[in-house]
């Protein structure tokens, strides 16, 4: 029975959903057996639209055999336990850890809605908004006059991740990051660019696995010398000879999303530098 | 006794901390009398790291008489029993529904590490860079010969949030979206501008707080006519009465966060046109 192993999952939330999704596919990540087909559902807010989704479970139940896993993230105690009585299986990710944070802390939890994602320190807000300025103005080199006020300056080979993860540490954390491409003629040089020798603190390498950057080349310049295996090996073992000979943190990112790159970056550069985030 | 409304709250995490961290500030947000001071422990993967986050915790308690609440996502069983045989307060975020799910799915979790924020399907997430990459070539009106390529464009003012929602739908959702700025002539005109009257199934409007509009534009750009509240005024005005006119849908994001929009747009999005996410 091949289709024994295939199970509904609904990510169901009063709002953006985000923290839902995030935990859901972490728990789900844990039945690497089992072929979840997820759907999620943002913004459930009203009795009609609950309703609408518990007779979505009970259809699927009754073509299945199972009703989909629900995760849900709702503030409201009604919207809540109209899935309950229904009889859906529920995993409640957030009341199930209110009750207990109720006793442990000695007061009634506020019951609003959906806090988490909002705007709720303007100051920061706005300054996550500035720092991706910041990141777009300084992409790939250009505006190096604005190092002074970089936290971060990534550096690497062309096409091995410095924009999306720059773009991401600016919005997620409100980091100012800049990036520099290490290109061929400065490989070569075996020294650090003019540009970066007044900020080395600020300097964080990422590096690839050759073959992975020669597949991403590829896709975009296939006819390119800039896309051959042997350049591809000769720029990555040139740049990491040069992260290693000025003790520069650095990090493969072969595999790794840009989150993970992100909260590594930050990880290291908390215990390394000490800034602040 | 002023201070006792503070407490710790610490998120530990044996890989990113993003899950935990969502979840345990939109847990604490449900307790808004209560000033938490929390702090994140990524990469805690180690006997050695948790004893020392231990530690850290047994000494808060003995100095303000409170143990902090520890918001723990770890797979490593060993490492999350030294926390609760500590007599820590721990919430565990993650085996809380671990063994709920096997029962009712039958089966025993794999638990594995950090799944959910790997990258577990390379399509998807090579898909998500390029998808990066086409935000960043077509912002702010640039490259308008790729719109056929498009999910979503974008429209609005200048300065009403295009760039960092657009990078953000990227990153996120790997959604190709580019995004076209408004300006004073084309407001004037009362119609859609050129480039975008073939595309009109793609397009989604910001808009924003004439007042909050003004707040940005005079950090960046004091003195100029665009930074007067006149100007703000009459180019939302216009901006929002073309979206009307156009029936396109459009969003208000004063006091919205990124990822709100974002999730916003998608929600929007899925429900008017079926764009595949």
């Amino acid at each position: 029975m091949p289709n024994s192993k295939k199970r509904y999952a609904f990510i169901v939330s009063d709002r953006t959903g985000l923290t839902a999704e995030a935990m859901a596919h972490s728990l789900l990540s844990q039945f690497p057996e089992i072929d979840f087909k997820t759907e999620t559902f943002t913004f459930v807010d009203t009795a009609a639209k609950a309703g609408e989704l518990v007779k979505r479970c009970h259809s699927i139940r009754s073509s299945t055999g199972h009703s989909p896993l629900v995760f849900l993230t709702m503030v409201n105690e009604e919207l809540r336990s109209q899935f309950k009585r229904a009889e859906v299986e529920v995993f409640d990710l957030f009341d199930t850890f209110i009750g207990p944070m109720e006793q442990r802390l000695g007061i009634k939890s506020s019951h609003t809605i959906g806090r988490s994602h909002g705007v709720t320190d303007e100051k920061a807000y706005t300054s996550r908004i500035a720092a991706v300025h910041f990141a777009l103005q300084t992409d790939d080199g250009m505006d190096i006059e604005h190092y002074r006020q970089a936290d971060l300056i990534i550096v690497g080979v062309s096409r091995c991740g410095k924009t999306p993860t720059s773009l991401y540490l600016s919005l997620h954390y409100g980091l100012y990051v800049s990036n520099y491409p290490l290109t061929d003629h400065e490989l070569e040089q075996k020294r650090l660019p003019e540009a970066l020798q007044e900020f080395k603190e600020k300097l964080f390498g990422l590096t690839i696995d050759p073959f992975r950057l020669l597949q991403i080349r590829q896709q975009r310049f296939a006819e390119s010398n800039y896309s051959t295996a042997a350049t591809c090996q000769r720029e990555i073992a040139q740049a990491e000879a040069l992260f290693r000979s000025h003790q520069l943190p650095w990090l493969n990112t072969t595999r790794m999303s840009v989150e993970e790159i992100g909260a590594m970056v930050v990880n290291r550069t908390k215990s390394i530098r000490g800034v602040r985030v």
